[in-house]
């Protein structure tokens, strides 16, 4: 399959890994948001959250706790995000599961984007009862 | 303990809950991102993914996939980002662990930020080196 993070977990290609197992990887992201930016990637090939196997779900976070306590040991930084992108409309580039996590410092500018509040309560449940009901 | 979604899991707090079972609640964020912004929290209180219990964070992120499958099929989206800000520095506001689910619409104008480019390959290395001799 031609995937870049395939090729990264088979090491055709090659990164800054910090942490491997059997089943996961997590190497530096090039194109940092910020210094040590890392990406935790299942080595086995899942577009996104949506067709992943569940089974890989604990483990890939019990990594990114590990990435995440030392980036805070490591780097100076008190906090990080942990964000997936899934899907093209949501900044997804990569079309292979993969988890950023994101070292902060205060005041680095990096600030969350607000939308539109909700005109009313009603609007608010309209959405809630719509996403209930494709509850599976 | 005074935690807002401790009273929000205990149902002492309202919320346009879509999903609960024994261990996990997912409710509608009342300052959202976008419409349908969902958050998914462990009943049990823990300040974010650094004190989780590991044993938590399959259940949550079947939850997530649930979620996030839900949002796609009732809302029209075709994306939607995952986010867990955790410390204050990384824009966390409430501290008890929550999963932000953010439905996404092409070209709705929320936007990645970038930081600065490592300026070279062994300025890279030496972040992969700092945050590998952390990992535990």
């Amino acid at each position: 399959m031609d995937c870049l993070f395939c090729k990264i977990a088979a090491k055709e290609i090659p990164s800054e890994v910090v942490y491997e197992d059997e089943k996961i990887m997590a190497f530096l992201d090039i194109f940092p948001t910020s210094f040590g930016h890392t990406l935790v990637i299942p080595k086995q090939h899942y577009e996104n959250v949506l067709d992943a196997d569940s089974d890989v779900f604990g483990p890939i976070l019990s990594v990114v706790q590990k990435i995440g306590r030392a980036q805070v040991d490591s780097l100076g930084v008190k906090g990080f995000n942990v964000i997936v992108n899934n899907g093209k409309d949501a900044g997804q580039v990569i079309p292979h599961l993969h988890i950023h996590i994101i070292p902060r410092r205060e005041g680095d500018g990096f600030t969350h984007w607000h939308g539109p509040k909700y005109e009313s309560d009603a609007q608010m449940k309209e959405y809630a009862e719509k996403i209930r009901q494709q509850i599976h």
